[in-house]
């Protein structure tokens, strides 16, 4: 990068959840869904098959309208192709992926030569889409292939598919102005974050980012994190829920390097009850404008809160318990504000209770007062909308069977700050 | 209609699964979908919760296609409440739903009174959709509603909603010229045959009709019998899945009864695995010609043939089992065809798996070789399209999420009859 | 008998939950524990297969220690074999179990005969056990039985397996003096209350007995009623859980009816959550002396309290929701009681919770002050016997696992009642 | 050896599935097991709750049988803390349990500072049982404990319990002169390894162990591999299952190990369904006597076979598909016999279906003809015994729960040969 080029690309970095959008890493539905099966969705975490030409129009449709609002969209497929056209890339990612412990001693050599042979969309198509021993074309199947016994079950796989990266959110996650590497709570997607690395490792564009934590080459242990829990709200205050998947072993492993690194001064901690309808803090829990809050009050009013800020001792972190405190009153007093103005889950009993599970909390803003939710959520939409905030649908049908929205679709990698 | 007029309405029955369709039961989505959440819908037998509006936007399209093809379409809501507004029907009904034993001692008079005071139209959404205590207004609250507690489980109601209504199919056969009032394997479905008894025994377009077997007042004890198992193939030949919820001693009353009454000449009993995969019969196996079928191999594969025939004895019933023989050349022997053309569920392993889910095989004719299938089953319909079929499609997003697609959704009325 | 001989037998009827227990009715394990299997026994409501032989021996060592301090124990299959030994009883019976709904058409005659042929005291052994088509000998088999397909599943059988006769208290009730034929939740239990009907019908020493409620021959709906629930504690009052096995629609009626008859005058319902692990209130809340109950914490402080009392109104019962008080203190008043004493499930928070699951509140008394409990439950044993209560255990390695205790197994028909 | 050496101790090793058995090692029920409930018992892949003071003396019974008969029976908590009294083993052990990964920041200071106050056999206890926040005594809690709820959940413990170390088979297998230490299928699992690395790492009569493969601090991904579906029949064979939890990633990297270092010429493995019910290969088959075995005939004809022998290639695995041909003649043939007998799991439909579950083909070889089995899978011991095997019983009503017998509680350390 030059000095007289300064403006040409603005850095990565997310400063807020509703400040001005700039960049966002999203991922189509793709091979990944096709491999969806009602043997072994529950497996991979899914709730229900999918058809995967309307997802993806769906999908294409969300993209279309980030793009014609002035957000770049970058697309998982499209930037993986291009690290797998880097050759140092392609063989430090095959070197990792096609082993004994992955495809089976007897399989190694005939796999990656098949790989080898693939164009760099191809083999990202595989990486994501997942590797069947039925995929591996005829001149490269050797008697160990009989090993590798065909179904539809969630193992069967040279390569396993990853249908979990259409939720980017989760991967990887820019707080202010590094990422984490995240070591995901479920085994149907310990496989996302190595391919993120060999982004960020080789890519162009990411190789230069400050990486705050995580490594998907090392075990990490109890210490899983999710983006999905994960808020970089501004004014140097990050939000983590405490959850079934984003565990304290964690928290206090990010809070501290990033008191470490002066890239925040306040972590608050939402411990929540651990159920699947609210597996991350963003499926209850959304900011829609920089004071105002949707959220599912059945699962919030249950939270217990605390605060971590920069300490003396060795951690490096101070942990104060808000006791009976509201996490909502905890929050806004983080951000200098007198309140947040808090829009429920809308409907009667049996349709809040509907709307949370297709994702009607998980708004994703595009600016302050501007944010994309899924179009079946009509009460609470209403309600948004009422509320002044503007509501731009995406199509739920086939995207929120796997029980993310357009928060979860969508991992920012440049958001402006707001003010408070 | 004046008296020389007796030929303005053809009499009810069905001859065949392919002859043209004249008259059809449906019921549209409501209320009682609009009850279910995530808590409750396994209860309900629903695999996922629904946007009711769109389903009612897309069950509207399907009436609308059926009533451009010619078919008489009766909807269910509206059924009902042309049958509430005869007073002795109204009366007989809330007679047997408003007692002691369903909304408890002490809510029955303010129940009926509340029930009494609406029009038949409002009575009928409740009838179908469930009466929840917070329905009940202020005026007719009493202190014992306080027992009631409130929730959305899918027991906690004065009348249980009845989301299921919404497959017809499976609540009263016609079986060439008389029907059956099914008693349904699944308590979540027991109240609804209780309502098509008032429409059988008051509204003036149906209470003639000839009832083979079946009587929701009394216990049928093991004696469960499902439409979707049921098709009335022509030629004297019914079909008959044996599956978990269509036993045997249900098969052979009714077999007994048909022979008795002439109706039919031959049962052909298909024994089925006991999956939910496949329920009924027409979950795996439909016609889509008079000699072509739609089928799902894997399943079908396993199933042992039957033939139930008139006989001497007591019963008056002889069975044959048929061995080693398959299924369809057993259907095909007994339809006087040498063979059936047979299209699977189409695509790969994964997705063929997939579109039997998502009722790929569930076709419903509404003549020789036009039928309607669900959309999301792209390579099942090019299969059928190229064997001549012509596919009319019907939008599944929100309607196949209790498992039931064209055939569930229709209970024909008049159908011709086909040749052989 | 003679009529100056009125004293030889002293009339059935049950006036405390811990007075001196003088005659109870107990089933031992069975053939239909034979039955179960990893398959079926969910479906039969078991937690695991039972060593049959061992709990039969843990059984008999039971009805020997009650028996040598002096209880009268009838045993149901013995109950049941005199029943059969009367012509009109098992000609009754048979008549309502082999019926096309049961057994299916052309099976009737010969599983009719077949069971004519047998003595009373195996088809006592049947009826309990279950009688499946491979039971059946060669000369009473037809072509029928091809149509019922073998194999360990629930719902195979000409008649069904009924192990959950093991818990002798929920079918029938002796409330004071009169009894209840209990409808019972669950189907697989549906079967247990004809049963105890033949016996109160025609057995000499049941057959006047005064029934307050229920009659298995009828459908009773949404009014479902265990006795397990229900405690006819002294003065005048009735405990009634009103949990996911009893309802309020059958606590209403059955509490007008002891109303009615004079028999109580006042019942208090324990509003439970909804939970396997509290399907009963005996199951966190029994009696060890007359102001002694064992509970356990955790499910009854979520208890909401009703009394129901004699009303002038139609219903006859008037309802008092007792808003915050506690239960325990509720039922202390009810009996004239200042307080009851309170002994907590023992140990940690793993110990508490384990106990509760092996039955460790699951008491029956002998008399004030001398309980039945598993001998497993070590820690709560303990308390009991710190507080002064005598504890003689049972071994409950077998016998609990279908998750029932001494309460559960015992039906008292004659116990004293105790002054308060 | 030399004879005046006689006190050297004989080498470890394992040369067959029933000759002379010298040493093993197994684990006492405790800690670990008072922690389950009925709430964490799923994950912790137990099917109920245990009695731990019974299970403890019926484990002791068993040990106490073996001992009597001559073997040296070595107890992993004694092996642990015989271990953990060697300052540099301890040191090593806890530097990789006590991490910021694991007990989170700002625990490990003082979790270790208590961990390193207390003596060997506490700190075994600690190891194995599991160590909760409510652990650690006053003076070690710091405000961080806060963060670390409480509560009977699988993962709320600074280090978690690890109770099915019961099953010592799994966790190492001796194969010939040496042993694999497993990366194990079920996370609730993986931490056993790692304390059986310090055991062969630092314990004098271990660390001179051969080891074929495996390492706990390394990341095998697909490659999983349990003990009990292993077994090293002799004649260089050992025999391999292919199950849910012993992968073929795995299997291909054991057997090349074993040709690599000339221990075993052939692995037979049997391609088992995935199933709870069959687990391991000595869930549904295990050896009684050289040429008896016990077997489930219903998984066991479903067992696809191949065979892997050295080969040339790269791999040095060679791959036969044994097609058609079943598991036991494969089996028969690679150790020289003409044939094996076959005792089945005994008794009827039922009684054969509820013995397979509670580990009746799970039989232990003291010697040729001489095992151990559970008490109450009463008929296929008594076809044993019939066979001319020696029954020796243990007690199952409590250590049988976790769907283990006694060749899963047994990891062979020294064992002799057997002529074919």
């Amino acid at each position: 990068m030059t000095s007289n080029d300064a403006s040409a690309k603005p850095p990565l970095g997310v400063h807020s959840e509703v400040g001005r959008l700039r960049k966002v890493l999203v991922c189509s539905p793709g091979l990944a869904h096709r491999r969806l099966t009602p043997t072994n969705s529950d497996d991979l975490l899914f709730d229900d098959v999918m058809w995967v030409e309307n997802a993806q129009r769906d999908h294409a449709d969300f993209v279309n309208k980030l793009t014609q609002r002035g957000v770049e969209v970058v697309e998982l497929h499209n930037l993986l192709s291009e690290t797998m056209a880097i050759p140092e890339a392609r063989a430090w990612l095959l070197d990792r992926k096609i082993t004994a412990n992955e495809v089976g001693l007897g399989l190694i050599d005939d796999t990656r030569a098949f790989l080898d042979s693939v164009a760099p969309r191809e083999l990202a198509e595989y990486l994501i889409g997942g590797l069947s021993t039925t995929d591996l074309p005829e001149e490269f199947r050797s008697g160990y292939v009989a090993l590798a016994r065909e179904g539809t079950g969630a193992r069967e796989y040279l390569m396993p598919p990853l249908p979990n990266t259409l939720y980017t959110r989760d991967t990887t996650c820019w707080l202010y102005g590094g990422v984490t590497l995240n070591p995901l709570y479920w085994p149907a997607r310990h496989g996302e974050t190595l391919l993120m690395k060999a982004i960020y490792t080789f890519h162009p564009d990411y190789k230069d980012a400050t990486v705050w934590w995580g490594d998907p080459e090392r075990d990490w242990g109890q210490a899983t994190f999710e983006g999905g829990d994960i808020m970089p709200v501004g004014n140097g205050v990050v939000l983590m829920g405490m959850s079934e998947r984003t565990s304290r072993q964690a928290i206090t492993q990010v809070a501290a390097s990033l008191f470490r690194g002066g890239a925040a001064e306040r972590v608050v901690v939402a411990g929540m009850p651990k159920l699947r309808s609210a597996m991350h803090l963003d499926t209850v829990f959304t900011f829609a404008d920089r004071d105002i809050v949707t959220l599912y009050p059945k699962i919030m009013d249950s939270v217990h809160t605390f605060t971590l800020r920069p300490g003396e001792g060795a951690t490096g972190v101070d942990i104060t318990d808000e006791g009976a405190t509201p996490f909502v009153d905890v929050v806004a007093k983080s951000l200098g504000l007198s309140k947040l103005q808090v829009i429920e889950t809308g409907g009667d009993v049996y349709a809040s209770e509907r709307q949370q599970w297709d994702s009607g909390n998980n708004a994703v803003a595009l600016e302050p007062g501007v944010v994309f939710t899924y179009d079946r959520n009509t009460q609470t939409n209403t309600l948004l909308r009422k509320a002044g905030v503007e509501v731009v649908t995406i199509v739920g049908a086939e995207l929120g069977r796997g029980r993310g929205g357009g928060h979860c679709m969508t991992c920012p990698l440049i958001r402006d700050a707001v003010e408070f």
